[in-house]
């Protein structure tokens, strides 16, 4: 499928990296030659573990926001996440004097709530058993004029994510494959329009975990499915299903999604930790694993990882060092 | 002090540059807007916890292997250490085929002997309270002879470890200060003979841990002070002395040296990775603890620290943790 007709272009995430230049980090791309050893590949990294935030919604977020008319900013936003999406909302909507509530599960964990409150945004927290945060979200919506912001499925935020794509091939043009972890799909979405528009011939691989399989059951079924409540370790893909923007975006331009265990993560998340000296949370680790495990072709010589996250407690920390 | 009547030139720095281009890893200068807010300064670190087999200690170690004669090299050669010389000496002599024999003490990290050996290296133990290290080193060297590569003490050594200086100048060229760990001296000497060759007006700062304040004593007192073996969690700083060849370059180059505590050293390594998601020993957190507690003086806006190190023990990360 010719991507010009995919919901998002190769010009949006352009546009996006010049929106976010000087403001998010251009991220590290790493490599570890015991990791070549052990997989026979050359693999990059690309570390949004060391992006703004921890991870690569940041990207996005902003970009999202820096397009809200100057009403629209007054007016204020609202996002619901217990992870990654509200820690980069907030951020990107302080940089930008946007206020910003978030809608939080009151069991999140406090280092994520701090966080949040940390960049300046109001934090609304609701039962996780009893109530419904979406309606939550809506009504301030409602009530205040002010305007959602979705973890995925917009176009905008999937143009920004793909920022991380279009730097790693940037400084690594000749990739055979990149490697994306697969939540609500916005960031895989955005790395392979990024991806496949600097270098045609290049694979992208989606992972996801056991029980997390979501996309790859919609891809092989050539419709959007909803699946269960994912109990993966891996807190940023336990998406139930995937977007209508993300949707077509993969279908067109992936060549497959793998899937790994919670101990092929958790050996990951190890891995980085002890020999690559980086804090990966375990939705980082999900592509990392994937080639670890070769669950990649062995085609695939030179491989680029987004690495999309580095945010991880304290407690989980340490039972990975155990 | 002109540079030039010192032991180790610029041009040295530069010719070890050519010799580890391709071999060290050229490791990334990362920032934290966080540490900025926190500090009120541009930080820049370089990052040799990165760096391959964890520390610094490769680049020295690999210009002064790759110049031994091939009668040397045949003949093999031999160090003692408990810590990061260790295995980046091992990992030199892999690199070249040089037989590698490593004298450590049997208490030593089982997670280091084993790194040690995973490069190759014979290790020879023995006992911390009982037996001489050095003692059993030569007479290996005689026994075999074997060529000794010390931890510090060596103008090879000291022209290698200035290459992390060398990159992080080439990088950021504007810095008013460069911050180091002092162990015997050989980061230091080397940085320090690279920067003030690149930038004559930067300020360089050394720092140790209290308790470990061998280097500043000696400045102070105009010659090398010898004190009881350091209890300071650093255990990279741990030297008793520094060296007759790092001596006059510090006296000549360093403008201050300061002192940290091993809370302060601790708070530094708990910052690296909740926030910076990076891996860091104690040794390579002492020059980022000396800029957050604001050792250093105000007039240094731009600061470059050599995070020397990121090897350390899972029980000991855990516990940063708590």
């Amino acid at each position: 499928m010719p991507t010009e007709s995919l919901p998002v272009t190769f010009d949006d995430v352009r546009a996006a990296a010049e929106r976010l230049r000087g403001i998010a980090n251009r991220t590290p791309v790493l490599t570890s030659r015991t990791f070549n050893a052990l997989t026979g590949r050359a693999v990059f990294f690309k570390c949004e573990n060391l992006q703004r935030a921890g991870a690569f919604k940041f990207r996005g977020a902003y970009n999202r926001l820096a397009q809200l008319t100057p009403d629209e900013k007054k007016r204020g936003i609202v996002a619901f996440s217990s992870g990654n999406h509200a820690q980069g909302t907030a951020l990107a909507a302080k940089l930008l004097n946007i206020p910003a509530t978030i809608v939080m599960p009151d069991d999140a964990p406090r280092v994520k709530l701090d966080a949040t409150r940390g960049y300046g945004a109001e934090v609304i927290t609701y039962d996780r058993l009893t109530g419904n945060r979406e309606a939550i979200a809506r009504q301030l919506v409602a009530e205040r004029g002010a305007t959602l912001v979705p973890p995925f499925n917009d176009r905008h935020i999937i143009a920004g994510q793909g920022t991380a794509a279009l730097e790693l091939l940037e400084e690594v043009p000749d990739l055979d494959a990149i490697v994306s972890p697969i939540g609500g799909g916005g960031l895989i979405s955005g790395c392979a329009i990024a991806a496949k528009a600097l270098r045609p011939q290049i694979a992208v691989y989606g992972v996801e975990a056991i029980g997390a399989d979501d996309a790859k059951q919609s891809l092989a079924r050539g419709e959007i499915v909803h699946i269960d409540p994912p109990t993966t370790i891996a807190d940023g893909i336990r998406t139930q299903s995937i977007g209508t923007l993300t949707f077509p975006i993969m279908r067109a331009l992936l060549s497959d999604i793998v899937i790994v265990s919670d101990d092929e993560i958790l050996d990951a998340a190890r891995f980085a930790l002890a020999r690559m000296k980086i804090v990966v949370e375990p939705t980082g680790a999900v592509p990392i694993a994937a080639v670890m495990q070769n669950h990649i072709p062995a085609s695939a010589r030179r491989v680029g990882v987004i690495v999309s996250g580095g945010n991880i407690s304290g407690e989980l920390l340490s039972s990975i060092l155990m």
